[in-house]
């Protein structure tokens, strides 16, 4: 590789007391962290917070400023506990109103199924000044995008299908790729010749995950990197490692990539 | 309730890049989540950060500050990328060195497997000055706990014996007591209502989750509250509300607690 890879990064901010509470288990995070990866977006940072304007405000606000975007999660709906517009619109000190276009979508959306378009479900219809609407073909009622922070819902199926009407609008990097290689050795056998292979590769971010499989103990060795030709080099000398200890070097069908 | 309810607060930090990366979905924010709310800590805040020195410093020492306790997993192996330990003596700006109870813990245990207790093995026994440790029953190399930060392993079963190990040094407040009640209502429906029930109990917190069940929509109201005698009162306005608007309330089985 001649230039310097471009690199463009990410962090998610999960707004949600029932995950704190532990009674809803989080799968956004998961989802998020592949799909960005895929988009050539790097996840760096994620945040799990309360129904707490103070709290949403100082972590949307830290997070915007460092990384390229901040995606957040949660508290988007009809009811009390939905705080996150108001919230992100006092973290960039912009006015709240009713979106002419998200007002459409839900009177449309309401005429269609008969249920009453009341008070409650018109706030979702509220957006920050300058916000764009991000569709949600699930349950219509939209998240938005303001400057480099996307808004998107808690509820699993809708957060994923809102990241895929927004994922063309996102400017990706050189994507991150991947190898992993599992071996049946101990993470203590491997440690000091891994410790080496980083050495000498320093922009190759390489990972060692201890696992139990078929009733044995081995380890995976992940190995991530821009660059696909320096990738290679590390993975043929994590393999060389393996087998100098003893061990068969085996690609691990585990790595989602 | 005549005295002020007594609230303990934690915080966790899950350092690992292949949580960010999405190649592993982390399970252990969902289990300490629980853990801690059974023994009276409430869960304030959850952060997931790379595997970086400066990125964990700055979140263990601004979480550390603001609660009563902090909880980090992950980190604390014998590879090049276990930089768990040294972090945490960063963040403390204290020395780090073997910890001799540790040393004897690793030296009888290889000495049992009959592995090699090599110079990276030996570094699972390097403890920040002043920290304790914290008993491993799975593969004891030990966690610590330094001041007010407990720091457990990342793989989920060594990190929930390691949780088992220390719980009884908790001091914990009031438990939070939770409901939870469904209907096959919408939330746009209920939550004029459940606004007003909000409002006259400021005091417990009222979520409402949407759900998609045996063809039907609905929603759970979950009533969270250390005060049993108010939580008892929110929960009968909420099945009140429910059945003004023709909905049948029942108890939400799938909370756990």
């Amino acid at each position: 590789m001649t230039e310097a890879p471009k690199t463009v990064t990410a962090a998610v901010v999960i707004i949600g007391n029932e995950i704190l509470s532990g009674r809803t288990k989080d799968e956004n995070m998961g989802f998020l962290a592949e799909a960005l990866n895929e988009a050539g977006v790097q996840l760096r940072e994620c945040r799990v917070v309360a129904d707490v304007e103070a709290e949403i405000v100082e972590a949307v606000n830290g997070l915007r400023a460092r990384y390229d975007y901040v995606f957040t999660t949660g508290g988007i709906g009809p009811t009390h506990d939905d705080i996150t517009a108001d919230s992100i619109a006092a973290a960039f000190g912009v006015a709240i109103d009713y979106h002419p276009e998200a007002v459409r979508i839900l009177e449309q959306h309401y005429a269609r199924t008969g249920a009453e378009l009341n008070e409650a479900r018109m706030r979702m219809a509220r957006i920050p000044e300058g916000g764009e609407l991000v569709e949600n073909p699930v349950s219509r009622a939209p998240g938005f995008r303001l400057d480099n922070v996307f808004v998107l819902a808690g509820v699993p199926v809708i957060c994923q299908a809102m990241f895929h009407s927004l994922k063309h609008q996102l400017v990706g990097g050189d994507p991150v790729r991947s190898v992993a290689i599992a071996a049946y050795l101990a993470e203590g056998t491997m440690a000091h010749g891994l410790g080496a292979i980083q050495e000498r590769h320093p922009a190759v971010d390489i990972g060692s995950y201890p696992f139990y499989r078929d009733g044995k103990f081995g380890s995976s060795i992940v190995c991530r990197s821009q660059d696909v030709r320096e990738l290679g080099e590390v993975a043929d000398e994590v393999r060389a490692l393996m087998r100098g200890l003893g061990g068969s070097p085996i690609e691990d069908v585990n790595d989602p990539g």
